[in-house]
């Protein structure tokens, strides 16, 4: 089974990667694309004989020992 | 509305960084996380005045005039 996990930095840590992005589409004539945010996907297989607990258990568990620092980011995962 | 851009190499690009990943969770004790491949997410705001079809085409343009290569990456939209 494949899942994504989506991290960004929390709303409240500026984002500068995202305030570029945003001013290039607006120099480039997009109007009305605001509060772009850049973070990163991380997609992996687990295993097929889990049940969802394990896997949600393995998923937090990655994710705060490895993936993701708690203090500036947030996680999300999808599928 | 915000939507989501994931952005990802082809499956046929190496993605060294997922391998690292990957290593370091097997490292850590973790079994049968496998295919680890690490992109981008970018979320953003759109206008909510569009329809469908111009939401589609305005991501659809911002992706191939700056945000993605689709040489080596393919994109998703979500959301």
């Amino acid at each position: 089974m494949r899942i994504k996990i989506l991290i960004r930095l929390k709303k409240q840590i500026l984002e500068p990667q995202g305030k570029v992005i945003e001013q290039s589409l607006n120099n480039l004539g997009f109007q009305g694309l605001e509060n772009i945010r850049q973070g990163k996907l991380i997609e992996l297989d687990l295993p097929e004989n889990l049940n969802q607990q394990e896997k949600d258990d393995i998923i937090s568990s990655a994710c705060k020992k490895l993936l993701v620092n708690e203090i500036i980011e947030e996680y999300e995962v999808l599928g």
